[in-house]
């Protein structure tokens, strides 16, 4: 760029830097009016104005924002000490009314004021979703996302969620979202989707009325005869429908997709699944079988990386001989394990080198289910987030597939396995109390395995 | 009642009572076990099972529970004095999110999760009416509102409500409830409803999703060429309705009705006329003027009781004027100010008796007049509700109407006075912070009445 | 009327006649135009103007514009006969589709093509209306109604039919009309209506796309336990309604009114009752059976008046010992039968009046058997139109039942009888062929009476 | 295929055709019962029965099913004689009553009882285009498809036509059907749709309430500042939509196409032009211009084998001079006049070569113009279906574009170039009534290229 070129930029930059600056000092006196309103009567009209505003800042002014939010709007500690006293001392309803008021962050009161402006929910999410990317480099913003998180999960409880049947009628506007969210296993294009659609195939949606028209998760299943033990076929784009409904026995969750990213911690899928499980139970009082067809993305990472096994639920030869199996396997086959992510064939069961393939493949899928029986409960850094996921919500481990997955993705994170968990309505509570207490539901084909 | 019908009624209310405190201890338990849930994940199970008990409880068993609420889900003093101190002392987000945790009432986490209940929402609305009655023997239970208010506040948030035009066109079920709640000039049935939904009237509901086909407050709005001075006229069944829609100059709200007791506190009412507003500003770009004309219900009360007129802002020989009236019209119609109501006729001007009464008329007017520029912000247990409600809204005091309603209420409780207030949307927001600091807005007419 | 007003009167209608006037040429110039149309695409401007015209019409006015149709819009005689000679001669298509152009009445193209206009249906079937009325005064409109008759029947054809459940939640609009236009058993008001809408009566209408907002014609059911025997009961307004759905065995027609006069003659009675019987055998597998409970118009009218009855059924003694009871009846009951309307109480059995007033009602039913059972298809005059209509419909003679409808109308029509007709759905088809063979299909029960 | 598998090959032929004859049998066996049937009473059950028959019929049964029709349901011809002779002698209503019995053929009545089926209506829509295809091959089967236009003519009147704006919110199933069936210029994929379904494209469609779901036909629009003169900026699917919708002037179709073969000869395209265009003014009161830019099917064709032209409108010199153009283009470009479509560029300017090739052009559109001028009313062979069409909705012939459409099939079509027609309201009478008698309305631009 040429100098007067370059005295321009810097010309555009000021201005819009004065822009921005104008707009964050705007943003900050409506917030501070919006705390002092009394009744809230103009909040709206305020809250309008000071969301305009905000839409205007740039990532800079964003991050300053922010930085005000943390500083400025945490309850008076000295205030809150004194209630406190006060409460411990009398024990009224008075005091706990008034220590209350006191503790409960300004914060909280001001993003509530904000989402009194049309689409102040909308805005909100969207506010979030750019805050949890600045949290990452600035934990200093930490109680802010609390605030956040703790209002978001309040509004969008499940009992205000529609569950809404996504099909081939519905607007291509919402299909097209469908496409560009999809997270486990991309669509390519409408023709994919398309099978998605198919008679033999279900998607459900949330939605909320505060945000008509943007879906919040979405669930895809599949109506089967059995549960199924690879994804291709599924998602297969040539794959014949099967119209025979009244065969239907097995609804398999293959895919499940969160399209809001502000809404990170706020739970959803849970219900969402329960749901679906529900509806596809009146529709087809046949299905007997509500599972999933899962991947494992913790999978590789751990069997790089893990050191030492350890358990409290298998006996120690029993962990012994899998830490040895590990490091054969190390050994064996270096970085590249992806001879163990192809299918048997039939060649394999006639030369030495195939028997020895075969063995090393079980013992593959027996350090697979090791690794996901000792997951915890928590945001454990070591263990699987689908797993936990899944069993946090009553599910079971039920089977372990090999060669499940072939596509790059799959290969890369689990070497091809892919996972059934069994969502079974009758146990899912004592499920999720055992694995409160850190203990895996599984299958008894899991746990002959070891 | 014969002895053998004493012994088996004692019988079936022996019965009924074991029943109840049944349904109250399985209640209290899925109570605990819901708090006890990490991850919410069986919550809608528990959630749906603890309102089925709570729905069997009779009065008795109710009052109990709302004990319970107010005694075991407050928060721990002690830990929240630690944690105050700690975040006195550190002032670090970790603190505040610790802080945040301890100190939000156990009772608000309970009721956030039995609203994930289908038709929780609902239910916890019913309940927080039950409430409000004890409330009024009892007021340990202040605290358990107070968090009641919170939550419902949050979900009932505007941006999350949907403003429903109401005509001749809707669901009969839904006009039905709005004959039952109408609380200002009751409706006498479905011809009378009829008229207030013919062309020239319009009348609007707030809807939450959560409560389908639930109205949660309306407003009755009347299309005219002039602002109106009585009510009669606007409640004719048999007046012809004015079809010539481009001579509409002025919307009046002449009736707003709340249909959900356990909403009190709640504010809807003030967002609802101003959604009004502008979806009728849309509609009929001529309109210019929004005003209601609104009884005064607190009126006769005051007249009646009041001792000493003070007034910080009209000057002391008018006060004094004033006082003295009062005294006067006390001693003249003692008990019975009913001929003050009643309409100044031709008649009236031609007697000395008549000149007489249309003074004593007029000094009504200019008290009245004084009562309402005295209105007090915040809940002020001397002035007038439905004033204190407009003014807080942003209102002015337009203009005060003389015989304005007629009716056996209309003349108890405001000798047949009725007042307009103006909603102008350029002065709403100031109106609204003058009567915050005290000062109430008013037309110069009704100033000039000193 | 003083001189001054009969003359400003005589001028007014002077204007008013001319306007009139004006009105019908320009009509008949659009009419004109409309024929002479090639390819129809000016037709829905002209047709909306000629709709227009149409609208102002007085009576006179109209009545001149049906002669008009009846005389200018008949098919050219010499033209149909020449190319009615040619098909003779050659029967080929190309001859036929000639005669086809030729012998089509150009009424039938005018009102095909008034029927272009929006709402040009709704106009239409109004004019039919008014149409039907002259035709009784002058028979030589039949040709036009004919025609009329003819298109209807065309466009109301059942497949463009929406079936539509009028509840408690449909619009207060429609169920004003319904109000309005019940014919059977009057609808009192609101309260009455609501009754009839309980989830134990179900009311279906039909409507065509053309008529937005208007019932074509709706049919009320009650869903019971037993075969009604009385109509009070069902109407009963305090009548508690049985919520038990599963215990619904029956569903009872009771009321069936069509709300468009100017649609008489097109089939639509036929089509509703047995779209409503699928559609509530779908919702209530359990319903067995489909009958109804009707009024016999014509049966106090036949016995009044007819002098020997006939039966190519009946073996000749039963038909004389009819004949001689008739007779008696007559001599003992001269004009005033209510006795026989009564319902028959405990006392009655124990006196000998009581005994024969008792046999006397059973002749009452005896004779009322007789009267159905001779019911003949095609329009004859002596027959009953209820009786036709259902009979037709392929539904069976179940049930005579006495004292059934004890208001004022149903002692003067039917001395207070009414009749179960069964649709027995597998039997429909045959029952119906019978009855067009002129044998009505009756139940034991009732054929047990001779 | 070997020995056997003929065999089987055959057995199984064998076995179809017996199956096909036997649902042939019971179709007819249907049709003469639904003929016999009086009052229609069990017509839907006979109906339905016989649209299930149809539909086993391969190409053969079809065939015979259709000369049956033409065959064994035309009218009597001694009865229409009898009658017609009987009408004009006495010309009496009840006579014209009974000829319009006898004449209406009894394949009409079939028809419009077939039509009480459920999805009657598609069926026969679906009847008819096979009936089409035979009709090219078999004559005899004219009259029957006179009586099919008929009836559907009556039955997709206007009137029952819902208008229904397709955009990017309507389903994908609509979508995909669009895609489909778009006959002008081919939408290449869902992208492409979705470039005509922005915010300055239009796309609106015709549905009947009979057909759920199934366009009839529909019409894309694109809305601009200017008249357009060239398709492939109308269709770019990179081009930036305009999203300055004030200042929108004109609307341009520039694409219209039917979805039902069965129902060719129902006038439809007529009428969504003029309501499209009146819902469009209505949205946009700003737009001045409606037009289309048309392709020019049948001008290649006549180029190359006109032989002589004549008119009656232009002097004879200029058809003289255009006839000597003719043949002197015929000589020069021989069978290959892609030069003349493509787009004058300046070099051509420079050249001797270039300015002849621009001159050539220019005859090129006068020859043109002088084709399209002389489009005839009526199902003239000579003429342009398009022409014929726009021209006789009253459009006006505005402007030719050369280079409008470098697409193979506009080159081959029309040597690249369209044409625009216009909608002026005002005048669409008056140009329909001109083109009645034969004479094309035309802008003074095209008739100054004389």
């Amino acid at each position: 760029m040429n100098q007067v070129g370059t005295v321009f930029e810097r010309f555009r930059k000021a201005r819009k830097d004065a822009r921005e600056r104008a707009a964050l000092d705007q943003l900050l006196d409506d917030a501070r009016q919006l705390m002092t309103e009394r009744g809230e009567s103009n909040s709206i009209a305020i809250a309008t104005r000071a969301l305009e505003h905000y839409r205007h800042l740039g990532p800079e002014a964003t991050q300053q924002f922010f930085e005000v939010l943390a500083r400025d709007y945490d309850p008076d500690p000295a205030e809150v000490l004194r209630h406190a006293q006060q409460y411990a001392e009398t024990r009224s309803p008075d005091a706990l009314i008034e220590l209350g008021r006191v503790a409960d962050p300004p914060r909280q009161a001001l993003l509530r004021r904000l989402n009194l402006a049309p689409d102040g929910t909308g805005t909100l999410v969207a506010m979030r979703a750019r805050l949890l990317d600045r949290l990452k480099h600035d934990p200093s913003l930490r109680a802010v996302d609390a605030d956040f998180q703790h209002l978001l999960s309040s509004w969008f409880n499940p009992g205000f969620l529609q569950l809404v049947e996504v099909d081939w009628n519905s607007p291509a506007q919402l299909l097209e979202k469908l496409i560009a969210h999809e997270a486990v296993h991309e669509i390519d294009g409408w023709a994919d989707l398309r099978r998605r659609l198919e008679p033999d195939r279900r998607c459900f949606a949330f939605f909320h009325p505060a945000l008509p028209g943007e879906p919040l998760i979405f669930v895809e299943v599949a109506l089967l005869e059995e549960m199924p033990g690879a994804i291709a076929p599924l998602l297969d784009r040539k794959g014949e429908p099967n119209t025979a409904a009244d065969r239907f026995r097995v609804a398999a969750f293959y895919s499940i997709s969160n399209c809001q990213p502000g809404l990170r911690g706020v739970n959803l899928g849970n219900f969402l699944i329960k749901r679906v499980a529900d509806r596809l139970k009146t529709q087809f009082p046949r299905l007997k079988t509500f599972c999933t067809l899962s991947p494992i993305p913790g999978l590789a990472g751990w069997l790089a990386k893990v050191q030492k096994l350890e358990s409290g639920r298998l006996k120690p030869a029993a962990v012994a001989a899998l830490q040895a199996g590990l490091e054969y396997l190390r050994e064996r086959y270096g970085k590249d394990w992806s001879l163990l992510a192809t299918p048997a064939d039939e060649a394999d069961a006639r030369t030495a080198e195939g028997k020895r393939l075969e063995t090393d493949r079980q013992l593959l899928q027996r350090l697979c289910a090791f690794f996901l029986l000792h997951t915890a409960p928590g945001d454990s850094r070591g263990s699987d987030p689908v797993a936990r996921f899944h069993l946090n919500n009553g599910a079971r481990l039920e089977r372990i597939n090999p060669a499940a997955d072939l596509s790059r993705k799959g290969i890369r994170q689990s070497h091809g396995l892919m996972v059934n968990y069994l969502y079974d309505l009758d146990e899912i509570e004592s499920n999720h109390e055992k694995f409160s207490d850190g203990r895996v539901s599984a299958s008894r084909a899991v746990l002959s395995l070891f």
